[in-house]
C-alpha cells in the first residue's frame, strides 16, 4: 500500500511537513480484536501538526501520521466485534504508537471504530472524533463541574462552531471570543448570543462584565500566550481555565499570581485521549451517536477546503498551515 | 490607643508604607464572642505588604493593617470561650474586614485565638499562624493528594525553613530550590538533603532528574514569573503546582501549553484563609499545637531582625522590604 511517512521530527512546522515522503509499505495485517480499514478520507488536525513537530505523545519513527479518519472495514483479525464491523463504513481514531491514517489502509482496534450512519457522508465521518468529541467533552466537563456558563477563546474555530451547536441544543450559555469583526458577524449569523472581539480596546472589561453577569466560571482556552492570563484575570473567583490548544503557538503567560492564590482560580488541561479513557468506550459511543445525528440533520458540519491525494499532501499541508480558517484539508489516499 | 493607619492603597510599596500614619483611635470594644487582645508583637508578612498595595482582600479604608500578632486577652465581650481566654497569652489572626494587629489593642473573635504554651515566647507566638500553618497546610495537601515528594521554590524563606523541619519530622522528601550558593549551604546545614540552585546553568535538568527519581508530583511555588513555567515543565506528567506567593513580583509565565494539555499538569493556588475554612477550627488548633511544640523544643523558630515601635514602623518597614532575608520585623506597639 502507499502511505505518507514521517522519518524525523522538526520543531519547525514547514520543515516537518517538507520531510513527509510517499512510500510503499506492506499492507498491515489485523491481529485478534483488530480490523483493517480502507481509508477514504483522513483530516489534518492541530494534533497531527504537533505530532510532526515532536510535541505530542511520541511515536517510534519512522511512522505514518494521522490520528483519525474514515473508510470501510475490509478485513478483521478475529473477535465478534471485528466480524460485525466487516464491510461497514466506520470512523476510527488511533490511541497508541501504531501507523496512522494518512495511508491507504490502517489497522485499528475494533473497539476504536464507530460505525457511520448511512446518512453521514464519509468525508464528515473522517472528522467525527477529534473535534466534535472534544467539544462534547468540554461542555460535559462544564456541566459536571456545576458551571452555569462557559467562555471559549477560539470561537471561530471548528471546535468553536461545534460548541455553538451543542450549547444551543441545551441552551447552555457560551461566551465566544474571536479576533476579528467578521468573525463576530459569522458567529452571530450562526446564532451565537455572546461574541466578544479580543482585538477591541475594552475587551477585558467586556469579558469581566459578561462573565460576572452569566456566572461563567469555566473557560475552554485554545489560544495560549497572553490570552491565558487575560481570561484567568477577568473571570470570577474560583474559575477554572481548561487549556486544550495553543493557536498562538506561544507559552501561556500574563497570569497574575493574586488571581491564582487569593481568588483560587486554576489552569488545567483538557485533551481527548485522557477524557476518552476516563469516560470509557460506551459513553464515547453514545456521544459519537449524538454527533452523527447532528451531522445527519445538517446542523453540524466540518468545513472542508480541499482534498489531497498522497502525492499532493506535502504541498497541500504547507498551504493549509497558513490558511486554517478556510476549513480542514482531507487526505484522500485512493483518489 | 495608638495605631498605625492605612488611609490609601498604593501599588508602589514604598509609597504605601510612607503613607502609614501613627494615630490615636478609640480602643475597640469586644462584642459577644469576641475578645480584646493587648498586642505585644505583630509581624510584617508578605500578605501585609500585599494589603498595603491593595492587592489582597480589600478592607474599607481607613483601616489598621496587620493580619496576625500575639499578646494578652485583657477583656472579653461574653461567651464561655472569651471568659476562659481572659488573662491568657494568645496568638491571633484576623479573618475579615476589621482593624488589624498593628496597634496597641485589637478585637478578634475568641475562636480566632490560640492560647500560647508557657514555653513559647510571645515574639515567636506573634508569627505562629501565617507562616507555620501555611507550611503545615502545604505538606498536608501533598500528603492527602498522594504525592510521594514535593518541590519548594523558595527554600530559604521562612516558610521554606519551616517546611524543612516539618518534612524532616516525617521523613517526607522535599526538593528545595534556592537562588544563591550560600543558601544551598544554609539549607544543607539545617539538614536539607535535596537543594538546587536555580541560578546554575543545568538547574532545569537537575530538577527534572530529581523530580523523576523521587516521584515529586507536587510543587509549592512562591516565586512566580518564569519559575512557574520552569517548574511545570520539569516535573513529571500529572503534576500539580500550588502557587502561594510571588516573591519575584512578576506575572506567572513561560508555561508550555503541551505540559498543561498533554501531560495534564495544573496550576492552582494555596492560601491559608481558604485552607483554614476548609479545615475548620479544631484541625487548625491541632496543627497550631504541633507547631507550638516544635517552637518550644527549639526546632522551629522565626528569625527576627528587628523590633519596631509604632513611631519607628515606617522607617523600619521601608528597610525591611529590601532586606527580607535577614528575618522578620516585629511591630511592638507598647515599647
Amino acid at each position: 500500500m502507499r502511505a505518507l511517512l514521517l522519518e524525523q521530527y522538526h520543531e519547525d512546522l514547514a520543515s516537518a511537513i517538507a520531510g513527509l515522503k510517499v512510500v510503499e509499505r506492506p499492507r498491515p495485517v489485523p491481529g485478534p480484536g483488530q480490523v483493517l480499514v480502507r481509508i477514504e478520507a483522513a483530516p489534518c488536525n492541530p494534533s497531527d501538526l504537533l505530532l510532526l513537530q515532536g510535541k505530542y505523545s511520541l511515536k517510534t519513527l519512522p511512522s505514518v501520521p494521522g490520528w483519525e479518519g474514515a473508510g470501510t472495514v475490509v478485513e478483521n483479525g478475529g473477535g465478534w466485534l471485528g466480524w460485525w464491523l466487516q464491510g461497514k463504513r466506520v470512523a476510527c481514531a488511533l490511541k497508541d504508537d501504531r501507523d496512522g491514517t494518512w495511508a491507504e489502509y490502517v489497522v485499528v482496534s475494533a473497539m476504536e471504530c464507530i460505525p457511520l450512519r448511512r446518512d453521514v457522508p464519509v468525508e464528515q465521518g473522517a472528522s467525527l472524533i477529534v473535534n466534535p468529541l472534544t467539544a462534547v467533552g468540554l461542555l460535559e466537563t462544564a456541566r459536571r463541574g456545576g458551571h452555569r456558563a462557559a467562555v471559549h477563546t477560539a470561537g471561530a474555530s471548528q471546535v468553536g462552531r461545534m460548541l455553538l451547536v451543542l450549547a444551543a441544543e441545551t441552551r447552555y450559555p457560551l461566551i465566544n471570543i474571536v479576533r476579528r469583526d467578521e468573525q463576530v458577524e459569522l458567529l452571530q449569523a450562526l446564532g451565537a448570543e455572546h461574541v466578544l472581539n479580543c482585538s477591541h480596546e475594552n475587551f477585558a472589561d467586556q469579558l469581566k462584565t459578561l462573565c460576572t453577569r452569566l456566572s461563567a466560571t469555566i473557560a475552554f482556552e485554545a489560544v495560549a500566550g497572553a490570552m491565558t492570563g487575560t481570561v484567568i484575570g477577568e473571570m470570577p473567583a474560583n474559575s477554572q481555565v481548561y487549556l486544550y490548544g495553543a493557536l498562538s503557538e506561544e507559552a501561556c503567560g500574563n497570569i497574575d499570581p493574586i488571581e491564582i492564590i487569593f481568588h483560587q482560580k486554576s489552569l488545567r488541561g483538557f485533551y481527548l485521549g485522557a477524557w476518552a479513557k476516563q469516560q470509557g468506550p460506551l459513553r464515547m459511543l453514545r456521544d459519537a451517536r449524538r454527533v452523527q445525528k447532528l451531522i445527519a440533520d445538517g446542523r453540524l458540519a466540518t468545513k472542508i477546503q480541499r482534498r489531497l491525494s498522497l502525492d499532493e499532501a506535502v504541498e497541500g499541508l504547507q498551504h493549509y498551515t497558513t490558511h486554517m480558517t478556510d476549513g480542514k484539508v482531507l487526505i484522500t489516499p485512493h483518489v
